[in-house]
């Protein structure tokens, strides 16, 4: 066996990520060896409770309470604690202590992001966080090094393994959003309390990272426009089907171009239609995926579990070596890139496709009352269906697809619509995304 | 703007690829300085014949005939004349001048790779070659660096964008070989000569590329197997359709692990048979997709335009703007890692499914003697479907299709079939991959 160097390896968490990379760490610790070219030494695990249960069998002398004390003297910290603090702490004092960082921590990432690359650059570390923008699908290297000679022009991303699991159940099996969630939670696919996935939180985060390295761009995760999907009913979803659209929970991160060749971002979150021929209509169960179209490289799409202990193991592992090769390598790191600094304009500046459900009077003249109010509030009809509803004669259903528009526009025209006298609910308005 | 330190950039070859690599080396000079943190001058492009035709408007002071001179000085060389020679002699001259290299040129890297990566290994230079596996897709460094602290068990790429084309045409249209080949040579989809797609020999060269990277073993392109599409008919194409298969040309790369716990490889490229609700089956016109399977990250797949050379140039640049960082930064090059050095079984050894149709006499008894050949051959049936042919009463035919076998099993157990005297021919025998 090669006489490898050594590098120490400090583990912050031992909870479903943390106990699987301490696992793979000792199982394949001889080809992890040969691939960094050191012998990746576990050299604790700190942890809140030695004595907590927990799924994998720990050594229990690698265990201890003393984060602080560990990461001194490490060349390799691992943070998957999750949440701010003590995390954002901890790295910064790895990063100051010359160790290179590994993190799953999306939340930290998308608040405190600037400071933790910031500290970086400082000192010459390198910050590695493939596991914290699609679990286990390689994006980050893509994203900053095979398209870094590109104009990355949009990311469309299912970024959340649990809601895409609610919708695709609800598209499938015709079910009930309250009922699949239920079920999902049961089935250990969504948390007791399902607000960071259901309200599009995690999907928030994930998108302010990936656009904050697609358009070398600081995103604040509060210019991060975000919208859940605890309104998508069973209507909505057979209303979708029924005009070939599959609603998802998207993550679009789109760089917007003036005629003037000034240039701006949109990062945006929230339950879109997608032609059921677009490959991300494909995307099954808890599996993510991220479109990306890119000006010369065209469309590609990067796919797999978005979650899952060992699966977001398997990408904290592949950044460990790659953050052990660079420690025998030498060289500074990559640093991040925040040079194009492009502004972020607010959801109203956006322009894309809607469909728009309205319940309306069954009466002569109220479609062109409606029409004549799209058309004044320069929202242009592009297809248009009127049905009877079932329950009564006298309402019936329009449901117009519309060609680009702004937002701002379409939101100011379904305010005018509704207060119009002949519409009698606004049934849904959702966004068309993947043209 | 930056004072960047000026890199200089080499470029060898003019032609789809390489023309789009020098607008876009000009066109986004200033971003690309951001990104890679040196301004990257293009000081020459080295082709046959000055005066030829060419796709771009190139700068004709940049034009020369004297490759080696070019060479001399370069900080980064992008070769992309393709071919062997003299491909090989001006790489191996750049590496040995203390340049990093950029190359798209599979047949190379199949056939002379070692001998380049070592001469790369020995001075400290990096080798990179993301264009030359799938085009556009990133796959080098998620196999490489992403996936690195994992263990892949199984690739299936869609790695040829012309035989995609043909094979989905059949599929989709049900029109035959050779109309959907002259169509896709008319449109440009297809060479005049079109051998090398069509045989699966430019396949087999990415397969040994992707094999070599995953696996961590020197993988010759002698020892993968390779069958080309020409055989492949409309009727095997709609009995596909009927199955709910489709026939895709893939290439297969795969850890074969024995009881004893010692293990293998096997590097294959077959048309093949896929369940249509396999992520590879939606894989349309003359898109790739490379498939993968890992230990821990479970099934990912990567997907985008595996040619053309605007979306080729795009894989080269994020090269570029690697090598350019790396030159910056400092410190020595990851290497190609051989570590593991598995042997490369035969095809006979390879264990898969397979779907065999006959055309037997349809007579009592026949499906019993069919039957015990199969079982004397240690081939077992999993479905069995039988049908009178049209054109003659007499003749039935049967669809078999296996368990797991082991290929030379089948192979004899079919050539066995073929001699029974109540099988009047064999119609085909494919495999069935990705369970």
């Amino acid at each position: 066996m090669t006489d490898y160097r050594r590098l120490r390896v400090a583990l912050l968490g031992a909870g479903a990520v943390g106990s699987q990379v301490a696992a793979l760490l000792r199982r394949h610790a001889d080809e992890l060896a040969d691939r960094a070219g050191a012998r990746l030494e576990l050299v604790g695990i700190a942890v809140r409770d030695i004595d907590a249960p927990r799924e994998a069998d720990l050594p229990r002398e690698l265990l201890t309470t003393d984060a602080e004390s560990l990461i001194v003297g490490s060349d390799i910290v691992i943070e998957l604690m999750g949440g701010i603090e003590p995390a954002r702490t901890y790295l910064l004092q790895a990063i100051n202590s010359g160790a290179d960082i590994v993190t799953a921590n999306k939340a930290l990432l998308a608040t405190h992001g600037p400071e933790i690359f910031d500290a970086a650059d400082q000192v010459g570390a390198e910050v590695y966080y493939e596991a914290a923008a699609a679990g286990a699908i390689p994006i980050i290297r893509p994203l900053r090094d095979s398209l870094a000679g590109d104009r990355v022009q949009r990311i469309m991303g299912i970024v959340n393994g649990t809601t895409n699991y609610i919708l695709d159940r609800m598209d499938t099996e015709g079910a009930e959003f309250a009922d699949v969630l239920a079920d999902a939670q049961r089935l250990g696919y969504a948390e007791a309390d399902p607000t960071a996935d259901v309200e599009g939180y995690d999907a928030a985060q994930k998108a302010a990272i990936l656009a904050s390295l697609a358009f070398h761009t600081t995103v604040p995760l509060d210019a991060v426009h975000r919208e859940g999907i605890t309104g998508i009913d069973k209507a909505m979803m057979d209303a979708a089907r029924h005009a070939g659209y599959v609603i998802k929970l998207l993550a679009v991160c789109e760089r917007l171009s003036e005629a003037s060749g000034s240039e701006s971002i949109s990062v945006r979150v929230y339950p879109a239609l997608i032609d059921r021929a677009h490959p991300l209509a494909s995307v099954h169960g808890a599996n993510n995926a991220v479109f990306v179209q890119a000006e010369a490289a065209g469309n590609l799409m990067f796919y797999g579990a978005g979650a899952g202990g060992v699966q977001t193991a398997s990408a904290v592992l592949g950044d460990v070596v790659s953050a052990a090769r660079r420690h025998i390598a030498g060289g500074v790191g990559v640093g991040e890139s925040t040079l194009a600094d492009l502004p972020i304009v607010a959801i109203g500046r956006v322009i894309t496709r809607y469909q728009i459900t309205l319940e309306v009077d069954d009466q002569p003249g109220v479609l062109a009352t409606v029409a004549g109010i799209l058309s004044d509030g320069r929202v242009s009809i592009a297809t248009l269906e009127q049905t009877v509803t079932g329950e009564d004669a006298e309402t019936a259903r329009l449901v117009i697809g519309t060609h680009k528009a702004l937002e701002q526009d379409l939101s100011e025209t379904v305010d005018r619509l509704a207060a119009s006298g002949v519409v009698e609910r606004v049934v849904s308005v959702l966004r068309v995304e993947g043209d």
